[in-house]
């Protein structure tokens, strides 16, 4: 695909300045740019990187000035950038109805634009609303609801007892309904306690490539509207998630936790079980949860503490050697003190 | 499914009190059970639940005392519900034999009973023992063997030189048998050095969605009867594992250690290379475990310490800012001290 | 398969000492090998396990005398076991040709000896080099372009824009090219900002099994030749990974980061986004990286501190609490010291 400056200005509303009938066909960060390519600068910041910059045309901050180059200016270059990436990159939306290497259930209920990829498996009961798509080798098990414009992209595997809203996007890989990490110790034995709560998740939820959600033990475990998933992240059995919710990548929950709406979990961070995390708290990467957190706490560590206080413990922890041979060197002095005051005493 | 009052109580042998022919279908927690619902408790402690409790009937435990409801009195709640689980939420058992849209092998043994889902793979010289189930999109490797009644969930790939005992559940997206992750370094390449010892586990063991297993060197990696692996867990090459160990989420062990009999690794534990935890032994959630650990000890911490020195550390570790302020105060005290003692010595 | 044990001296250039006709059939660990299997003495220090070992022959380092056995003599045993390793355990060259139950779209390009596996789909546009293998159940996506002799395992999804050069080898289950996490707030709601750069993997890379590769958001997310990249590891959009860089199992890097050649970051390791991580340095496990590291740099902790001064900040923190005890105390002996000087002041 490509797209003239004059359309961009057109399409974004910002004011062209230089040639519009330019040609781009990528969108492109400003160091990797060549002649065909749209970049931008949304700050006064990398001025100074453009001297080299190759870009055929730039989409550029109103208010700063830019001569000798094909320029559309606008107030928010990210937001414009998106736009027209967007028509540079379309989705290519696949064709409605099921492949003949697909099998679907004929007890099977398949809404409006339903596509069903090669491979592809829809078991008995499942429902799919309209424009849902299943990717190749994915599998719905039976009973399953996908709400209308959910994409299910390949091989992601959906358990029985899991309902996912509308405008879902499930990335490849991705493994929601497992029966969760539940035994019972029967003399020396584990042995299984039937998982059979299910998974409810809301409208607008991503979740990130091969990673895993449990189903709750009696009643779902639950992701709220509008929450986003990172790859690689596990959900245990129970969890109840808010909305606006971000999970970074590799993140982990144990069972039964309570993660309040806007909560931001960054990368590697775990949550131990039965916890409360207050609406929009935040966990610094690599962070272990492991009592409560208050709403709009900031906390960081394993475990974990204040961010603040956190950051300064991090600081003087790398006193610690000299603070142990300071410590003995004051002990001495004080010895010292002691027997002279000892000695001086009448 | 749907059960009476009455069958509960003949079913799990507990005493019914109240309306046995009231009908409950689904089984659910206290706060979210409604009139056909089935819900329980085990314990005094939820006792000032039970007012605003809208469920069917319930499971109490023996010498509660509830009145004005339709109960089953149970020495053993929890054991009692599972019971009553297992007929509200029946395993649906695949139909037993070889789906059109499967690639079987003729050089496949496939025992009585074995059923094979669409798309899944069975290579040559495979072995599948009576009753195996090969979910949608398996792949099951040349030669690999699975033991009686153990059950491959959709999408698993159990690579060459992997041998599955019996009665095992292999969750989706799980993968069994890559090759680890051992390079020689020749010049400035890394070169590989085959992977060619497989994987060998128990029986009655369970592996979690998306948990990758890799091959020993020359020998197995092995993992003893009825132990028990969580989501997203990599056990690298040459591991030996006891059995009855709990690895739980996003564990990770590099290669060559020993995991004996009934070892406990909570939530994204890590385990360095060429240790071994003894019998019994337990890891807090993400220790990094960097040296042998004891049969029975309790560790935490990055890397792990005693668990009980862990938490004082970790409690100790938040004054450390202040620490560091009294000790430079100190150190200004014994100055003036000092000063003071060489004025005033004779 | 099997070889001699004349063979062996042949095909490693080792010197025979023993009965050359003795014939193998299995590389294993001295503790594991029986008579029919081949095992090896790499150093001095294993010699006292000998005479419990029941192996058939051994490659024994030069130098060291063993009597009594059927031995080949070698410089570098690991080095000769690899090249013996690699007769017994033949790689099984999957057929040329598509499968019939693959799809491979008309307009997608394969080279000369490409092998496409059962239920894997390769799309429009996709180009495969000469001899390329699609394993089962794997997705090639439009346009994505997998270098000359690259294997892809089972279930592997390559989303579109995504390159691999020639010798890579990808594990089942990983993920490349999926949408990278970035989300703009517009008033409580994360809108999804697209990714559209792909990823651009050199030659000789390796992907473990349920790794996860994000794509760029509008550039590559690059890996260099010869990187290797172990089980469930997450890499975040943008990054740009140099040549022949370790990255251990559950390493995950947030976006944007440098990873400089040569870079070895060991298990469960995390890097925030936007960091440089200069060539040749080295995270031990479980690090937090979250400032820049300099070139051949050797660091650990969370966040991450020099490697030495980690092991003496971890010594000295466990001596924390103690110290806290010390310090009272000291603080009690300088108030009495104190109050004495006080007393006796004139």
């Amino acid at each position: 695909m490509s797209i003239t400056l004059a359309r961009i200005a057109e399409l974004t509303g910002g004011r062209l300045a230089g040639d519009g009938a330019r040609v781009l066909d990528r969108a492109r960060p400003l160091e990797e740019a060549g002649p065909g390519d749209l970049s931008f600068v949304a700050s006064e910041k990398v001025l100074p990187r453009l001297p080299g910059c190759a870009a055929g045309a730039l989409i550029v901050l109103n208010g700063l000035e830019i001569t000798g180059r094909d320029v559309v200016y606008h107030e928010n270059p990210h937001a414009a950038m998106a736009q027209v990436v967007e028509v540079l990159y379309p989705e290519v939306a696949p064709e409605p109805g099921v492949h003949d290497l697909a099998v679907v259930h004929p007890d099977a209920r398949l809404g409006e634009g339903v596509s069903v990829a090669p491979f592809a498996v829809v078991e008995a009961d499942a429902v799919l609303g309209d424009g849902v798509h299943i990717g190749a080798g994915a599998v719905v098990s039976r009973g399953v609801r996908v709400g209308a414009g959910t994409i299910i992209h390949p091989r992601v595997v959906l358990y029985p007892r899991v309902t996912l809203g509308k405008g879902c996007l499930v990335y490849a890989g991705a493994v929601i309904g497992a029966e969760g990490f539940g035994f019972a110790l029967v003399g020396e034995q584990h042995v299984k306690v039937p998982q059979v709560g299910g998974v409810e998740i809301g409208d607008d939820v991503e979740i990130g490539a091969n990673s895993c959600i449990d189903a709750g033990t009696l009643a779902p475990t639950r992701l709220g509207d509008n929450t986003k998933v990172d790859d690689l992240v596990m959900i245990g059995h129970n969890n109840q998630i808010g909305r606006s919710v971000l999970l970074c990548g590799q993140v982990g929950l144990a069972g039964s936790n309570t993660i309040e709406d806007f909560v931001i979990l960054t990368g590697q961070t775990g949550v131990s079980g039965h916890l409360r995390v207050g609406k929009g708290a935040m966990a610094a990467a690599k962070s272990a949860i492991m009592r409560d957190v208050a709403p709009g706490e900031k906390v960081a560590g394993v475990p974990h503490m204040p961010l603040d206080l956190w950051r300064r413990v991090w600081k003087a922890s790398q006193r610690l050697p000299e603070m142990r041979r300071e410590m003995k060197a004051l002990l001495r002095r004080v010895d010292d003190l002691e027997r002279l005051m000892d000695s001086e005493a009448p």
